[in-house]
């Protein structure tokens, strides 16, 4: 139906319709979109953050019900602990701080996606933004501790910048590895900014500035230390390229 | 050759060498780099803003020595009378603000990209977007005026969401325009803050701050007012999607 | 004496003198103003941040020796624990953070009042606004979790949004959520965006300057996480509203 | 039918389809919503800044044909000629910067809007303000230059704060003024920072910031300059509590 | 000599050689200026903030080998721990986090500073203004809890307003008891804006930058949370105005 | 009267009834204040900037027909020119952009204000400071151009600096100007930020932030380019060093 | 005498003495200090901004009757025109916006200094650095528009960049160029943001901020658009690397 | 071979090839730079924070197979602990939370280098400072506790001032003490700005700024707290200017 859609060949109307019948489910302090699956091609993500580790519990499970993959991110141990008791295959990624499930038999992972980052403290950042991508089914490049400051190590990256399909580029301090990758490839950059750094970083604001500023064209922009942001960009725009979309 | 470099078929060594070799010109104020187009497929573009008219016109023709596509943005009038003294065929969109070129026999336009804006005054960030994306090959389709406030104008494009690779999304003000769109698609959504707007807007601050935050996933930022970003972003991963790189 | 003011029976130099006798009480570290509750019809307010569990369990007592009703908002349990010892009939609301008491005779509570919010994590700002509204007499509709990134969410509430006399709507991140309200109604919205969210939130303030700059008219906003501000504003509004000033 | 939709007996179903259907009228750089009226018990209003005076007068022009009533704000003399010269019956309020157009038989006006400004050059904005609520059949009371300064001013005006139904408060420089008014009165005030001022005043920053941080409860804010926004929602709310919604 | 200079008796060159002499006592990490008695009229006040409590200590002993008076501001418990086991006859004022030592014979105080503060979370800091004022020998009249949303508060303390030779006003949140006092009296105004508040009070920044604005003349600010800096300023100018310089 | 009252001679009520009476004329557009001259002992002042020539003009006469003094503060020349159309002998001070007009017998001054600044580009405030201070009997001593960086140029103003009863500072840039003359002095300092400078200094940001963290105690700031407001408050506190309160 | 207090070879007391008598000129509205040159190896130089032209002119001259070099910065062609009627030997830069004169005998100048910049707009900037340089005796190698985004035209740059004592870098928009510089060679690098940017560049803050949080050690940064700065800087560690100090 | 490029001796192309055999270590979690040594003259220095104990002693064991010097910056006893199990000959400097390795003989110490700070609070950011330029061979002289407020403690130091070939100057709160040191030697300073001092000194903000704006020319600024880069840059220049380039 959403072919006919993209082809033209349902009205407007009926689309509205459709949109009517859309479904979710009323936790009482949450309303899970058992729709959003079809309508993005993945399931809701869950927010660790500012939620008590039992209504993280209770919002997995009500996903699972419906779907097979769950995502938490920036979820903390005890967040775990919650969602493991009610869920036997949750797994956890510490250095992402990330709950992962996934039900499905394995499919096989479109190759395309390079997460590359400037410095060591980056890799949690840089790490949400892998798990998620590889989740959506990409199969995952790293290429971690590359910043400008010693830019042979991006060089000696050469190979696999220009292999990539897309580019997620993680970087703290003054943000600044996004424009030198971005004036290399020709390919979409995702650029995550981090609150690495201190004083005049201002918990990642300097990141920020820089990467929206970047000479470089093709370079996009999320919010600071968004990792699953550029995964989930990624992992679309990987899709779209590998000519599979979901 | 390059493609070589894709398969993995290059060395890392020869990689460097090659870039070496990368050819610019040198005007003395600017190092105009006819090499982009080869690397980034797409010719060097020109900010007007900051350079004079003067400045402008050299760079221009420099480039189209030897290129055959041309566009600067951000472009006065007397930027374009100037540049249009040295380069005949130069054309000049008013609302874009954008100079362009383009000598290439015409070649077929791939559709899938779609911008859209919240309100008549972001038009000339909106134009600026679909005339980039437009210089690289891209038909693109407009839907303005949709802001958040009268939902069912935007909810009326449906079909137009629906048909696109990828949305570039413009809005001042308060930016919701982005999060909407982004939660009825999923396709990657290039979200341009503008700086429309007064007060607490803060020249665009309050929009772009805004699209950062996006609770809607597949949801990228470029800088206040880059139009030219974002069609840039968007033309290169319709082409992705349609299977066509460059 | 009130209705004669209103009605202009009352001249400014008995207005003014009238000032003069405004009761209040002196507690050393606090004046108690005994007069609030007939100048606004509510009596004094308690920020319980700020303030040692001792200095607001005292205050809640000067209060109640006058009055009928108290609100202590950002209240800990600590000063909960403080309160009710003094203060038998005292209860605490942990997700809103409110201490309340209530000895009237219970009156009926006008309808008229909803409370949206955008997200599970924006709960205890809303429900303190809700809570709030309460003790001011009015009935409360909730919906909760209704961000626009499932905008079928919130058109489910259509018929809530269309009852109401006047809508707290509650959202941190980007902030969008009131202007898609306000968009689709003719009654007051009360804005107040939360500190929910990382990185460019900046605490709250994306969704502070979202909220200020909405496109839509008929919103004004409250300080961040002032869920508190947003319900009395709504309560007075509906007591309006409904043609029963108090 | 919006009665039956407010009693509830309308379905959700059937208010969605609704919308699929609401009017507007598309002018290729704009997209009037002529159901706005309807739906919000007023005309769309159109923001004059970032328009030329062409834009400004199709606009007009287009809602005018439908409505009989027009508002333009923060409008130029020039946006004002070219109105004109396409409807004879435009009027012009050089201090609010308003464009207004009424062509209904005159309605008796509701009292019950109070506008009160801190400074002489706070006036554009409180006359913004008046012009709207009047053009939505408020009759409007003025005190105006009743700055905390000199607050005799403020107290002399005792018996207008006490006979209105709610208070739009304009002031620029250290915007105190809505703190004391909330303190006074027991009805709805409206903020207004204006950018009056210099220095620390940061266009206005200032005043926005201690608005938002009021200590009287009953105040809510709009953005910067919102003389509009403020006259609105005071209208909006005026009429609830005449018991005559519109 | 003082005397001298100040009536001109004193050429530049041999001010300047006498500075040359000016007696300080170095502890390595710090050195303590035993001059500041002379040439200020008050010893060198310590802050405590960023030292350990055996700094802190060591600071106060030296100081006191000199002098006979001692102010520590911003001082932990254990900073006062640590002070006090080296110096007998230290006490702390835990509300004004303040150490101090006067080992003077008491001289009498010169009434006429009054220290007014908006609410009782400001007490800190007004405590603080107070307790140095009166280590330099001034009579410290106090109104706590005077904000303006119950202004009648205030206008109770018309007579101890009028009754000061400088008046320190102490508020956080939007800041504007300043304005209001500084309309009703002519005598200096030191303002204090105070970190309380929450969310857009951004740790005090808005009374910051509200009583930087202040419209009312006769005002000048201090240093968020600075009560020492206005304690010290109100008694230079009450010693002067006493007609008792040190 | 205002004897009786510092005496303690007048009740709070007799206050209170006295402000009720506060003469104040009401231009429509602006409401003089004829009693601030006896409440604070200067009249009226008018901030130029933000009215129109005429509305300046107009309160000028106003103020004039029941005062002897006039104070317009950052003047254009514009209205000057209606001023003095208006107002036969008022004057023009173009460097501190201050129109005055003093018809008392010339009074003796008081000495013991001396007015410092920075740098060359400073003069236009520290002007505006000297001439308010000396439109209330100050006599005032200047030194001009005496920055940090070449400090001998200080010091070679010692002598003045131990003459004065008060110091206005006046610096852009850095700021650091009152924390060094805070340092040589026991008096009051008014520091003055100004907008000179350019890039990082933020329009005076800078310099403001520098001050209001002065390591010296005894230094108040009032705002950006606020000449007038240190004057006024250098005056006043000089009054009462001299013993002659107005 | 300098070299006597350099080995020690001179007191404390006698430095201070000395101090005493530096001479400069009162000019009224400026102190020029001739002395300077003496103590700093270079004459006073003059901020045209903020400054007439008329007092430009007189300062110019007031320092050439004692000295022999001339540097105003920032100076509009009408500062220029002021200085030439007075100085017939000055010229002017109107790339630099420099006016400079240099009475001197040619000496020869010491290598060793590279300005680099990013982008043609950053020239102004970059050449008030060079000119600065030069005019301290500096010989000055230029590589303009090499900005990070195409990486090889600053590796091109690599002999020029292991040539140089000290290196300026300037550069807008991102400002990741003196990172990418800083570590590629191991000589103090100065960075010099610009306000070459739209929107997020907030007029440079983005430029400045990433340069503060550089990555390579050896980057140390000046104001935004503080060519001057830059230059000075360089030439006096240029010197000193030449073993020549003035 | 370095000396042949800086004479020039070594083509563009030769030095690009030499870049590709830069040698580093893949630890996965980081990439070690060995090169760093050769090309800059000191080893990698590894910033602790943001980085695991573990991490941490990985790093530093990897840099000391291939090197002879460690640096660890803003390091906590426990990354000192891990890195003690590992490294036998660690130190510790808690007072400038670093660790340190030095296994060459020692050679001798070149003098030169001044560091100077304001106030006692400064001295863990100034001992980083100084341990880093004693790391890479600098003697450093210390002037701590000289901050404006007294300022004949600075004038003290004359000497030590004009000893120095570079001095580094560590300020919070105001940070006015690079400005008067500048205003009084002809070397390069390094400004330092310290997040030391509260309310709105904004974490280090004021002192940057202010810094930035310095008016005394030959000033530099590093990040807030960054005593490293102060030192290293110290200490390269020192090199340069005691004619021993390492």
């Amino acid at each position: 139906m959403l072919d006919l859609v993209k082809g033209g060949g349902l009205s407007v109307d009926d689309a509205v319709s459709q949109m009517r019948d859309l479904p979710f489910q009323d936790l009482g302090f949450a309303k899970v979109d058992h729709h959003r699956s079809l309508r993005q091609g993945f399931p809701e993500v869950v927010l660790g953050e500012g939620k008590t580790p039992e209504q993280v519990a209770k919002i997995a499970q009500a996903l699972l019900e419906h779907g097979d993959r769950l995502l938490v991110t920036r979820a903390t141990e005890e967040a775990f602990a919650a969602v493991h008791r009610a869920v036997d295959d949750a797994s956890y990624d510490g250095t992402a701080r990330a709950i992962t499930v996934d039900r499905r038999e394995r499919s096989e992972r479109l190759p395309g996606v390079l997460v590359a980052c400037a410095g060591t403290a980056d890799l949690p950042v840089a790490c949400e933004a892998a798990c998620t991508a590889e989740l959506m089914d990409c199969e995952v490049e790293r290429a971690f501790d590359v910043g400008v400051a010693g830019i042979h190590r991006l060089l000696d990256q050469m190979s696999a910048l220009r292999r990539a399909n897309v580019i997620v580029v993680v970087a703290g301090m003054e943000g600044a590895l996004p424009s030198v990758v971005g004036g290399l490839v020709d390919v979409p950059v995702i650029a995550v900014p981090t609150s690495i750094g201190y004083g005049a970083s201002f918990n990642g604001l300097a990141a920020l500035l820089a990467m929206l500023n970047s000479c470089a064209p093709g370079v996009a922009v999320v919010n600071i230390d968004n990792g699953f942001g550029a995964g989930y960009m990624a992992a679309v725009i990987n899709r779209a390229a590998s000519g599979k979309p979901e």
